[in-house]
């Protein structure tokens, strides 16, 4: 199908953009460079990059326009996998099913690359070249707001907080709204933002679908944790479960897991409805978001 | 000396913008927010605050414009500390006299801690009203590439690379220049950028006056990590020395590094020649970094 065929154009453009934007493992601290590449490059879903890309022809950006937020928010995504994944935090050695980057490079080394992905997300927003520099200025602050203690970080503080207790339905959702819907969010609003002539009400619409689309994410993660096996999802399966972390599968069950992402796709493709084809490949990211294998 | 009261005026002013831009931690969440501030604010010199302040003051920019630039540096600095204190890295216990960190709130934490900082860093910068924004745009590519894998980060992950090894002096110097210099050089640059129209050969000269002015901070450090006691110093006399890390006193002899910040402090002098009495505050820190016990 054409539209399916643009989101993964769409991803492949953000790998290139990605490749390019990412230092050379020639330059001084090569080590640190290779590391970085290692953890940022060599697949994904790319989502978060074809969020930005998708929103934005949904308000009539052109891709050119949308390669350094794309870019920027799989940097912050990336840094913030290397980061989940240290012996301190969620203790993984298994990555998209290669090593993780301190499993691969020492753990002294995956902070560094963590924390100058960060850097280099900033930088690449602020090195676009923008007759309007309040554009780049308001994707900064888009940006850094999802990335904090207000949005990422901070879920991934309550998510730590919550290990081996009952969540109520009500806490799971605020932990995720901030562990993954920020950056989810942020990824459909950096590509509106590219419009800075946008009406509320279109936004609005928008970050709706991108909060029913986020949340939609995070409970088909939970589902796949206990029906994929391990070469699927590229993690042991059940790892969650294992590690007692709260999940929708074990508060909702699996069914009722099944159930609330399909009122959620119901909500995303209903707040897209004023729209006309250009919000295609919104609808097709949708669709793929709840019923994804991996 | 009013100049030196000046000094501390900027440093002041600098604590409180810093703490007016932290997340209170009765905000969700509340443990995380809490550790930000426990990291950010209490002490220090904030030096690179203050090279902020006086670097804007030599081109005739009022205080109130560089808060937004000196709370930012400041949040990058107390992010690195934050992290090059980690058990993976340099795995220090006290930090100005105080727990570090992780010791105080837990490793998982701490990792947080630096990389919601660095977020705010940059979040800061880009909530600047600015009737142009090309000023915060260059701020923020600046403190971004500072604090990245070809300047701070990358110094950080060269010394790791170095311990127990035997560096040349030009070894040492490339080190310490992405290590601490990157951001001694970004605190002086994020001043001089508050002025657009400023002529390439002030931005140069007041360029070569932080780098002087930043290694000769580095050396200092070194010497004091030899002659200071722990309590003047707030952490174990001669750290640097049992870890094995190369350091100036070690290849130049004590005498040869006291040498050596000597001629960096009259080449700091030098660069600010044709400057009148407003680079006096820049002057003053070239004269305490030097001299300074702690």
């Amino acid at each position: 199908m054409a539209v399916e065929q643009l989101l993964e154009d769409y991803r492949e453009r953000a790998e290139k953009v990605l490749e390019k934007s990412l230092p050379s493992a020639n330059d001084l601290p090569g080590y640190l460079h290779e590391a970085m590449r290692y953890a940022a490059l060599g697949g994904g879903k790319r989502v978060r990059a074809v969020l930005v890309y998708a929103a934005g022809q949904a308000v009539g950006t052109a891709p050119a326009e949308l390669d350094a937020p794309a870019a920027a928010i799989e940097l912050i995504h990336a840094y913030s996998l290397v980061h989940d994944d240290l012996p301190a935090m969620d203790d993984d050695d298994l990555r998209r099913g290669k090593p993780t980057c301190h499993k691969a490079f020492g753990e002294a080394t995956a902070i560094l690359v963590g924390d100058a992905l960060q850097s280099l997300a900033f930088e690449v927003l602020a090195e676009q070249d923008s007759v309007n520099a309040t554009i780049p200025m308001a994707m900064i602050r888009e940006l850094a707001s999802a990335a904090g203690s207000r949005g990422m970080c901070g879920g991934q503080a309550i998510d730590m907080e919550a290990v081996g207790q009952q969540l109520t339905l009500e806490q799971l959702e605020t932990m995720h709204a901030y562990k993954t819907g920020a950056l989810i969010r942020a990824g459909v609003r950096l590509g509106v933002l590219s419009q800075p002539t946008t009406v509320p009400e279109t936004l609005e619409r928008l970050d709706d679908y991108a909060r029913a689309v986020g949340l939609a994410f995070q409970i088909r993660d939970d589902i796949l944790d206990v029906v994929a096996d391990t070469e699927t999802l590229g993690k042991p399966q059940g790892s969650d479960a294992a590690r007692r972390k709260p999940t929708y599968t074990a508060l909702l069950g699996l069914e009722g897991a099944r159930e609330k992402t399909r009122a959620l796709h119901r909500r995303a493709l209903d707040d897209l409805k004023p729209f006309g084809p250009s919000a295609d490949p919104l609808r097709a990211l949708a669709d793929y978001i709840v019923k994804r294998a991996n």
